[in-house]
């Protein structure tokens, strides 16, 4: 079940680099490739020739070109050439709305009329020198929803990532969940506590005395289809949170945008933005490393809870106050699938 | 198609050395530990709270502790507490009856109010300090009654086993089966014979010249749900076999405990207690190592034949009276089966 | 769908050496091996006795001994015999026709009463000395009959081998299809062009300067089953092409024997008998060795072509010109798959 007329980080703009990609999104196999003057372009991953693999060719002139039998696949999904073949009644294929912004390659799987470049949303930190992002991605087999609970609830912190983001404090604060429209964002703020490790280390990246005591937030944004942008960080305590001045605080962004591949598999593009020492490109890598640590943690425990909920799928699943942030998004994915589906069936009837 | 309301070996003690361990037993998923001082405990597999595997959790205090979220699960499938959250209502999932006894973990995959440890058969080798016993675990990708079959016909011995402990008068040599109530037992005797490879080396062991003339016997016993325990042994012939006096024989019960995890698939505790030499440790362990190798033969061998088995369901096997200890032991698990679902009919009317 | 009163390759000589040798084709698993004097022989992977895998056991005086426990069966399906055991009333096992010729063992899955070793195609370079023959196989997840249009269509060639035998020439060369009876020839002819690598290579073991201006010729000829011959070569310009004076010339013939193992996989025996130098085993070992590089590269395109497919089995496939040799192919495929299927329709009426 996913929302079709939306934005999707399909890929990293290294994964195109002087070759196609093949990747599956949404169910659908689409081959990704810079065209003309190296913008990027996304087709079916299908030769309309004999089901060939477009991705396995190569991009000549800006068109993808097939591997198999060098038929010339033009942006728009419509053969432009075939050696010795006249191609005009050749079917087409679909093409993909597919924009290069902030970083990623965006893919809109959805009708491609109502693709709108302007409902990528805005990312402050990818366009700002005040911030640094390094990230990378993982394919996870569990269900795209399982993710975005994960990342809704930070709760897990203080169990699956013990050792580095997690401490006692985070059970003791409730966290707070507020829908707004589409946007569903849940707060956990704790103050007056010791740093756990990963932020010790960005407090002495940052100059600060990482005994210190400090105020700790977590504030995750979830926005459709499926992307949740955390604020994170630590301040001085009393000195404003979030709001600090710069050099008394250690503030990032963790990025998670979840693009599903089908409907029990997806791709997790995960980093993080940091709002200090920004042009610190060795720190940005080694938070890189670390936080890839701490996310290869999450899959072994999401991949067995699909498990468990393949073999049980008639058990109801709690719904705490801690599950409101997942439990929210879901009921907005569920709405905009909903609102799609009467759509498409007002359109054919 | 499995017995349920019986003991199984689920796992060695050292499997929950320090941490959970989820292993799936007569299709279920069940989460095995160590609980309030270091008691065994077995609860469904499977967190009340979102889905998550229990097993991937940690104990605490005894009670086993969700690594997701935290949810404390007591050994009653109740749960305990979970931070800021009042547990009350929770819904309670199952908890296994399990024992710790004779080396292994045992579970009662079934109605827990008909768990009686007394059925746990009685393992003389077990506590006696005049044997010795070493083995360890296969996962086989095989229905368990194809295990079962294997040991209650050691004719395979010739051919699988050619080098180590088959020899020709074993197809020579007729053997005998007998049921008594839900046991089953097939006998076969080798009188002067010279011993194989494998009992060469247990003579030499145990002082006896290995090159004299020797009496051999193997008495494959069955008892439900499907464990298989082997007598089988060599003593120098005309001394009374295997009530012969100690230092002329060489004696061992060659150990199956065969438990489902699937239809076609099964955990195989296999391993050997040694009536000689019993505190020998190198010898145990030389045993065990030479024992592993001789098992692993018949992986291959099962697991081709399920695929056989697989492909054509419609066909009928022989019966033959080599086979007799595998139809008879089939029969008692059908019958055992049958009087479980028709108790559980007359439960639910 | 399979033709089954034909002959397929069902493996060669080395892998039946000294041990028989488990292979599904059509769906069926077959155990070969030598029997009686060294001659091959196939019967049903299955033993009667009990589901195990015929092929895990050995070969003793000519019969096929079960691994398990010791039933020997005949090449005719019948159990000859087994330890302790009457075996008159054991149910038969299918034999299947086997014959080992031009290097090759060749199997007839249908209705062994048709077999005739008539029908396997002459072979002329597998028994001249004028020509050399090295090849190998290959293991490939897809439809047997996407193999046969890949190698009917050496349009390719010029795109999946393009460092190789692929030449733009290739493109601009039409090829012709024609359809003789159940045999379909395609034939490409390039004149006047300078030779892509591999045929230089070939020039120049032949003695020709490999820069000289040739003609280049592809003839790949379909038989049923699923057998694609293909003469290919150069010559120096003007000089009669493939009928060139053999010092003129290089030439050879691409071999091709395709045997389903599944709907969705096959067996691809592959080679290249060569008419120049054929006592150079050194270049006969090279040209195997780079014919496998070149051969490999096209398993990546039909695999993923076959998964497209299997998405998308609604979609039609453009029959072009160059697809022509294919599509005649599929159509004797099919026009025989539906004679066998009327007439074992007929008989069991």
């Amino acid at each position: 079940m996913f929302i079709k007329n939306t934005w999707y980080v399909a890929c990293m703009p290294n994964e195109i680099d002087g070759k196609p990609l093949g990747r599956q999104i949404c169910g659908e196999r689409i081959a990704f490739y810079r065209g003309v003057e190296g913008k990027v372009a996304a087709v079916e991953d299908f030769c309309p020739h004999r089901g060939a693999a477009l991705s396995l060719g190569f991009v000549e002139n800006g068109n993808l070109v097939c591997g198999y039998h060098g038929l010339v696949m033009g942006c728009d999904g419509k053969t432009v050439a075939m050696p010795m073949q006249r191609v005009g009644g050749f079917p087409c294929i679909k093409n993909y709305p597919v924009v290069e912004k902030y970083g990623f390659i965006w893919v809109w799987p959805g009708n491609p009329e109502k693709a709108d470049e302007s409902l990528i949303p805005h990312l402050d930190w990818a366009v700002s020198d005040e911030w640094a992002y390094g990230g990378d991605m993982f394919h996870v087999n569990c269900d795209y929803r399982l993710m975005i609970d994960n990342l809704m609830d930070l709760t897990h912190e203080a169990y699956v990532h013990a050792d580095s983001i997690g401490q006692e404090e985070i059970d003791e604060s409730p966290p707070d969940t507020n829908v707004d429209g589409d946007k569903v964002v849940t707060s956990r703020y704790m103050n007056e506590i010791t740093a756990p490790p990963f932020w010790k280390a960005g407090m002495r990246a940052n100059g600060i005395d990482e005994s210190a005591v400090v105020d700790r937030w977590q504030i995750s944004r979830f926005s459709p289809p499926s992307h949740v942008l955390i604020d994170v960080g630590v301040a001085l305590t009393g000195k404003g949170g979030m709001d600090a001045d710069p050099k008394d605080r250690a503030r990032g962004i963790v990025v998670g945008f979840i693009t599903p591949e089908t409907e029990n598999s997806h791709w997790y593009f995960w980093g993080m933005a940091r709002n200090f020492k920004a042009d610190d490109a060795e720190l940005t890598e080694r938070t890189k490393v670390r936080q890839g640590e701490i996310f290869t943690q999450d899959l072994s425990v999401l991949e067995a809870q699909q498990r468990n909920l393949d073999d049980h799928p008639e058990r109801r699943l709690l719904m705490l106050n801690i599950d409101a942030g997942g439990v929210q998004s879901r009921r907005v994915i569920d709405r905009l699938v909903k609102a799609e589906q009467e759509e498409n069936a007002t359109a054919s009837a």
